[in-house]
């Protein structure tokens, strides 16, 4: 079959036709009930539901849904979110929807249905506590970064999977948007600057962008982030990325940014995501305290996705692929370069967040505007000294204590 | 056509067969003589020659030829030899033999002969003094790294580049060769260690191999080997890669270990071949006078290296693709980090060339076997030196005075 985007009309006779491919508990004969969910930048989503079970429809759509045709994008992404996901899926079971079925020629995924979850986001900004937030994502990444990593995989099937992972659109997209563009006030080369920002941010970023050192330091990181393949990344690990279920079970979704990058994006974004929720509270929570009570949260949730990423990412290391890998020292200097790269990421996420092309819902639904321009500075601020302080970090503590001080 | 191991006795057809393929200046349907050059370690060499022109026909062959059937390899390297041959023509035309034709199925690449020039390694052991050879290989380098990396290249077209270099099979050969079996004095993880070395360097060999602080930085090195993929390397730039003619025209052979990876490896490992001949040449020399005299002359070539890479690379940055990079501070930045990077590649080239499988004849033909003894641990002393100290270099001048500490 040839690519042709599917509709709500054409949507049952197409699933009717994978039958045999989709587990057995699905009944397709069934009357097909489609819900669209859309609600992501990229694709056309759908619930495809049959008597008491259900099924998710990812198809990846020629150009960016939120742009329209405007900006076209090859539907090609769909196959590196399958096989990310497959990737995911069997290093870190459970942690991701289970994979159905990926049609190459249409650019879909089928996938299970997190019924019952929602996207972590919005219920964070509410300041719901969610359990086990931040070791299960520190969790998720040991398992998918070490398990594709050159510790994990033999020398010669890294090569090929990264070779795989050629995942060019995409990436440019996080080049240009968080590496690029926020720390320019006009692009050259040929290119349009996509940020918007709030007027009452400017002068702290135009403070920000004629900073020279700063400047500097984001294009290592940008070089960084284009030629350190460590591992198989997720690519866009923020809040919105993360559905969690009443009952508090985790899901990873979303991975078509994924490459081959540097481990500390990851972790970086991740904690990014939770770093720009605390500094809005201010503008969400109806007192003081309970802003403290939920920055307090998050600062657990963040040490404890480090933690739970270093200590299992070491325990994998006692039984890496080579002996040049199994050595105590080397696997304290891996994990040291891991987050002072996070460190450096987080600090470009929370600045393309608050003055790019995409912003969080977090600061963007602060009602009262002069407490929306404070926590916009407050970001530039801390994310442009986890930038240019990175290198001195020799701890998680000291990342702790820089993230405090931007908090009191 | 499959693939058959080429003979004395079938060439002459082949050729006549890739006649239309082949320069018009050359006369494939004259009498063929044919001449067997194989010297190297991977291929079947032969010179083609009818009337008075001449070409030179590689065979990649399904095993390591000095190993013999014992240890095979596929003979898919020809493919990654002939699409490195054909990026370092287009850009940095006149420094690698002219590719003529590449025949996948037969895994042979036919190129220019060049006839009246001979391997550098020989005539560097007698102290010929081959002018241009340090500048030279670094406007090569200036132009094959910057061209091939992300300031030369789309990133789109750099990704589907180095997508395209998953040259396993020769990576994993240095991977072992060169960061983990000289480091070993057993090696686990089931495979044979492949050293060999004179048993008078056996003690400060083991000293060497007992250095925890040492090994952690190869690991470091290795891992940054197989994981920064900043540039197409040549991956084997030693003085045996590199042909001078008799009025000293340079050229550099046999891409084939190409692959992407960090920029200061091919410094690296051109630096360490001046190195050794240096501090050889105690063992070649008729006297202390003489040595030293070779010694100044070489110290002044691998300086000539580094400024002409230096200089050639920073005068491309200025054009370089992006905003991001146009900055004479990050080009500083980059350089200092290919300087560093050169210094711990270097330093593991001089051990591995001393203990372990491949050695170089520049040390190997010294006759006096105490003063090879003493050769090789200074190569062991030096080459610890530059993997250890290499983050405290600043400028080329460091380097050097590491060097000359060396050699006095």
């Amino acid at each position: 079959m040839s690519y042709a985007i599917l509709t709500l009309e054409t949507l049952p006779a197409y699933i009717r036709s994978k039958a045999a491919e989709l587990p057995a508990w699905f009944d397709s004969s069934a009357t097909l009930e489609i819900n669209e969910l859309s609600d992501g930048n990229l694709n056309a989503v759908y619930r495809v539901s049959s008597n008491t079970a259900s099924l998710i429809v990812k198809q990846g759509l020629p150009y960016l849904r939120v742009a329209g045709e405007a900006w076209p994008l090859s539907a090609a992404r769909a196959g590196f979110e399958a096989l990310a996901l497959e990737w995911q899926h069997r290093l870190a079971r459970g942690s991701v929807p289970e994979p159905y079925l990926f049609d190459q020629s249409m650019c879909v995924n089928i996938v299970e249905d997190l019924r019952g979850y929602q996207v972590a986001r919005q219920p964070m900004i509410d300041r719901l506590e969610i359990a086990g937030l931040g070791s299960s994502i520190g969790g998720f990444l040991a398992q998918t970064l070490f398990g594709t990593s050159d510790f994990g995989l033999a020398a010669g099937d890294k090569k090929r999977l990264q070779a795989q992972f050629c995942n060019t659109e995409l990436c440019e997209i996080t080049e240009d948007l968080i590496f690029t563009e926020p720390f320019e006030a006009v692009l050259l080369d040929g290119k349009p600057n996509r940020n918007h920002f709030d007027a009452g941010i400017k002068p702290a970023l135009e403070t920000m962008q004629s900073n020279a050192a700063l400047r500097l330091e984001v294009a290592r990181l940008k070089h960084r982030f284009m030629t350190a393949g460590q591992a198989l990344l997720h690519g866009d690990l923020h809040t919105g990325s993360i559905m969690v279920s009443d009952s508090g079970d985790l899901r990873v979704i979303d991975p078509e940014f994924a490459f081959y990058g540097p481990m500390g994006f990851d972790v970086g974004v991740f904690l990014a995501n939770l770093y720009l929720n605390a500094i809005a509270q201010r503008g969400h929570a109806p007192n003081e305290l309970e802003s403290r009570a939920y920055q307090t949260y998050l600062l657990g949730e963040a040490r404890a996705c480090w933690d739970a990423f270093s200590s299992g990412f070491a325990a994998q290391m006692l039984t890496a692929n080579s002996v040049s890998w199994r050595n105590a020292g080397f696997t304290d200097a891996i994990l040291l370069e891991v987050l002072r790269d996070a460190c450096g990421f987080a600090g470009c996420e929370m600045i393309r967040r608050s003055v790019g092309f995409a912003h969080v819902l977090d600061v963007d639904s602060i009602a009262d505007a002069q407490t929306r321009v404070t926590v916009l500075e407050r970001n530039l601020h801390l994310g442009s000294r986890l930038i240019s302080q990175r290198q001195r970090i020799e701890t998680y503590n000291d990342l702790e204590t820089i993230i405090v001080e931007a908090l009191t």
